[in-house]
């Protein structure tokens, strides 16, 4: 008789965004009038930038041909993208990348949660709290955690680092040595960054107590700031501890294309084993490719139309991020993120719950954000909004949400 | 200090199409004009079919505008593929699947190779023998295997069930209760069918003890004999015990598109618990849906002119299928395979071994086979040919290994 993975079992619910859903659903199908804005799910609204749609358009001719007709995709993801990548995004920025250290893939979501396959079972896990729902749940669903605790909201033997107001939102060292460690920034939810000093310091404890950093950088382009480091490769002995996870979501509105990357540089080592032809093996094995066509948009990502283009859309949202900022501080919200992230993280007025303060937003002013609690323990009582809206939406919301 | 996943030191050497190409590439560099012909990955050449093509060109200027842009799928997929796909695979062949027991993906390798983490580890898997990889690597992986022994070539704790040329590659219900069975039909790599009595054995067979059969059926387009199943819920009970695995990369040219699909029926449970509801849990928290444009795409293969197109490109393959196994039939080769499949499986002449006459194939006639031990112990002796390739080359290749 077979046996089901009873570790999904101990996940409470469903994921996060499929019950904000739920919730979003049922009262549009009760309140059809009701003109719902959204400022919830990290979801962007702007069009592809029209140096993207040029190579889709492109690549989808070159597939009408025997000749110019591309099937499978290399392992690791085509050179001209892998290239283009390393140039850009390492190469330009001083760190030591090579193309072969970057893994091609249909998008960070995946990438983060398929990562810790790679790890063992008896790994400690350490995540910031609040965090994005995927590093814990998929580390339960493998089996790293105990039992979820109701009262803590917490799994047992996880090791969770509050990131609260006192620290800037940046989690200090744990009190107990972790063996992985998550860490995102510009973070997801807060919108809260980290210095190059500070992530230097993580670097050298990582390698200090032989842990390994999943660095999750999805969020790099909406930095503003100089001292922000936008690869922890910036950082000196990152090779030889981090792991980094880079999404084309965000930075040229692909959350509906799928694409992103992951670099295991080779110095990256257990013993004899370079975890890069763990992940290369994982790749060949359990993977296909991205599409050819949505490589070739994520090569146009990196020419000179699609960067001044996509520099443009970036600036849109960072406006919306301005107006959400300015107008929920002005009308007296506790607020922060929002300068080098997409990102704003409010405290809930009046000491309610996150959750709480979803339904009176949504049901007094059509609003959906996102409940901190969603995102772990240390997240009750805050709540995140995504600029990622139209300019028009976006004032529309924070109008109605001073007005409440 | 953290640790590694040991189950990834199990597997011996690296995956059977990287070896290849890794051997195919060496031979090109020593050998700059050697004309190579490829039937061995089982790539299609044949370009994408215009109704694709022009799904694919509109939604990409969908994408283009604000009011018509898509950024996240649903979870499960977009209804009007989900739709498509149940009435035409499922519905309109009198099976009763619902669109929402579908989940689109992007493509039949993940899938086969992710399906087994929403089962626990103490789960007794059975495969055939030979088999493709990924179901074997991907359990090794997640730790459900001993260690692998070189003499038996076989994966200890692991069940292999012989196709042999004795039961006509439909392999016996194994001595020992496996708790999940891999079926593939028509088989990848031998091109051998099941009858649907034949199946119909192998649900009660898994319902009598127990069992869920993960299906295969990637190749179901190539079926042209009218008792060959293109489904497992054509066969009653099929509902409460089997997932069912689709890709459109074979009837439909998409390898290098990626979209796939898998059927995780309601009725499937485990206890109180619905396998539908672990998977989807699974899509929800790890993946993040196929490309809108591919979805698109996907929906364009069922629409009239879709359907006309990809039957010409099938019987283009299959009339391939055809040259390869007359040619070589007549030449005095002993070969199966190629009547509802687009693979040829051939005894190696003179008890070469399956790599032998790969090396011998590549060095004398410059084609480029697939070992059939590359596929399991019992591969050994054997070589599959695909049909995937264009006329001329098969043509040629066919007449290339008839004069060697």
């Amino acid at each position: 008789m077979f046996t089901i993975n009873e570790n999904y079992l101990k996940l409470p619910g469903s994921y996060l965004f499929s019950n904000i859903a739920k919730k979003v659903n049922a009262y549009q199908s009760e309140n059809p009038e009701a003109q719902i804005l959204r400022l919830g799910i990290g979801d962007v609204t702007q069009p592809l930038a029209p140096a993207i749609i040029e190579a889709l358009h492109k690549a989808v001719d070159e597939m009408a041909n025997a000749e110019t007709f591309h099937g499978y995709a290399p392992d690791l993801g085509y050179e001209f993208l892998r290239s283009a990548i390393a140039k850009n995004d390492y190469k330009d920025r001083g760190c030591d990348i090579a193309a072969d250290e970057i893994f091609v893939s249909d998008g960070a979501k995946c990438d983060s949660g398929n990562i810790q396959e790679i790890f063992g079972l008896d790994n400690k896990i350490a995540v910031c709290d609040p965090v994005y729902p995927v590093y814990v749940d998929t580390n339960v669903m493998a089996g790293r955690s105990g039992e979820y605790n109701p009262n803590t909201q917490n799994f047992d033997g996880m090791i969770y680092m509050p990131c609260l107001e006192e620290n800037d939102f940046v989690p200090e060292f744990p009190k107990e040595n972790p063996d992985i460690i998550y860490l995102c920034f510009p973070n997801n939810p807060t919108g809260a960054t980290i210095t190059k000093a500070q992530l230097q310091e993580w670097v050298d404890y990582a390698k200090r107590i032989g842990a390994v950093i999943i660095y999750d950088a999805a969020y790099e382009a909406y930095i503003t700031e100089e001292e922000i480091p936008h690869s922890i490769y910036e950082c000196e002995g990152a090779r030889e501890c981090a792991i980094e996870l880079h999404s084309f979501s965000k930075n040229a509105g692909f959350t509906g294309v799928r694409l992103g990357y992951t670099v295991v540089p080779k110095d990256l080592k257990c013993g004899d084993v370079q975890l890069h032809s763990l992940w290369a093996r994982r790749h060949g094995t359990k993977y296909n490719g991205a599409p050819y066509i949505v490589q070739r948009a994520g090569e146009a990502v990196y020419s000179d139309a699609g960067k001044a283009q996509l520099k443009e859309q970036v600036a849109y949202y960072m406006q919306n991020a301005k107006v959400i900022y300015e107008g929920l501080k002005n009308a007296g919200y506790s607020v922060s993120g929002g300068v080098n992230a997409p990102y704003i993280w409010l405290k809930t007025p009046d000491k309610m719950t996150s959750w709480e303060f979803f339904d009176k937003l949504l049901h007094e002013a059509n609003v959906v954000g996102t409940p901190g609690s969603g995102f772990g323990a240390h997240g009750e009582g805050y709540f995140r909004l995504s600029a990622f809206g139209s300019h028009e939406n976006t004032i529309k919301a924070v109008e109605r949400i001073t007005k409440m």
